[in-house]
């Protein structure tokens, strides 16, 4: 794809600064209203006034705008769960994993389109993801396992080897995160309002029991 | 889309039953080489030698030759689980979920296109689904049922209402389908064998130690 002869200039240029917001903004866009597929480097250049060039110049490619555009969801996702973790600070553990639970239902049903685009597209194997990305995942299962420690003390394992506690946080998480895909789809039937959260319910409440039994 | 003059025979026609036959092979053969969006009315009447307009009179539309390619994986992934349900018959309740959710792994790691497609492909709004596909998922959702009956016996709501029991069951196949699908995606990080397993029997569990202490 050939570069616009304009679309190389120092990277604190403030027109190349301003440019790359405007194409992330056009990008965030199509992506909510239409879903990650969506977002091609002529229709966000076409929305930004710049030539399709300058999306690659910027961005290296389709995918690198994309992560971009993530990386936000994936930031504006922490800060409603963190918000949700310190409204409920003062309350015991399964109200504390349920409130950041509520949250995720919240923001995966506001925001559907853009939660979408963080789990469901695909980079090629070998690319350069930025350690941005990997540091807010993390930092998003480091709110449950922040929750859970009181009640698994002895889940400290080795350096660089996940420990139980880790493992539970993945679980959570990912059963959490199962279950309003699939409420959100509607692929196990209709959906009625509360039954997601009364099932991670269920799931928390158990889970909960079972940790302060074993571990208090 | 035109139809071809030939493509028109009666139901019970052989040419068209045969012509159903291969296009829903090349459609499998589609999906789970490069998933279910490279299904295209083209591609499948080239594989198939056959005109583009027989695919529409035949299966009405693509989202219908795919929605044909996922009840046959449907009912495999049924009768893998329906497997691993009968082999682990004499177990403990815990082992039962657990057969259950590694047979959900295995097929899920060893069909993943196939698999994906199920889940990932929308219908629009008003289509019309036969009612086999709901009944093929009410099916997958009663094998766990009928696990859990004996822990939740008291869970026979009114008819038509979805009972406590049916909520479990539908949370449980829910947390495992999330921990398959991000470990797959490798979303939450690298992928290692075993780990999903266990992160799967960390919720089975202490939803198991909970029923049956709550019911027994």
């Amino acid at each position: 794809m050939p570069l616009a002869p304009h679309a190389s200039p120092s990277p604190d240029d403030p027109f190349r600064e301003r440019t790359r917001r405007e194409l992330l903004v056009a990008a965030e866009t199509l992506i909510a209203a239409e879903g990650h597929r969506a977002v091609h480097a002529r229709r966000v250049a076409q929305m930004v006034g710049c030539a399709v060039g300058t999306v690659y110049n910027v961005y290296r490619d389709i995918d690198g705008l994309i992560l971009a555009a993530n990386l936000r969801t994936l930031a504006a996702l922490g800060d409603v769960l963190r918000a949700a973790r310190d409204a409920a600070r003062e309350q015991g553990l399964e109200a504390r994993l349920m409130a950041l639970a509520v949250a995720y239902v919240g923001f995966a049903s506001a925001h559907q389109q853009r939660w979408r685009a963080v789990f469901e597209h695909r980079l090629p194997d070998d690319y350069p993801v930025p350690p941005s990305f990997y540091d807010d995942r993390r930092g998003l299962l480091g709110l449950i396992e922040d929750e859970i420690a009181d009640a698994m003390p002895d889940a400290d394992g080795e350096a660089g080897q996940d420990t139980a506690r880790q493992d539970a946080a993945r679980a959570l998480f990912s059963a959490t995160h199962g279950n309003v895909l699939l409420a959100l789809d509607a692929k196990l039937g209709p959906v009625e309002p509360g039954r997601c959260e009364r099932q991670i319910r269920f799931i928390v409440h158990h889970v909960v029991a079972g940790l302060t039994r074993d571990h208090r």
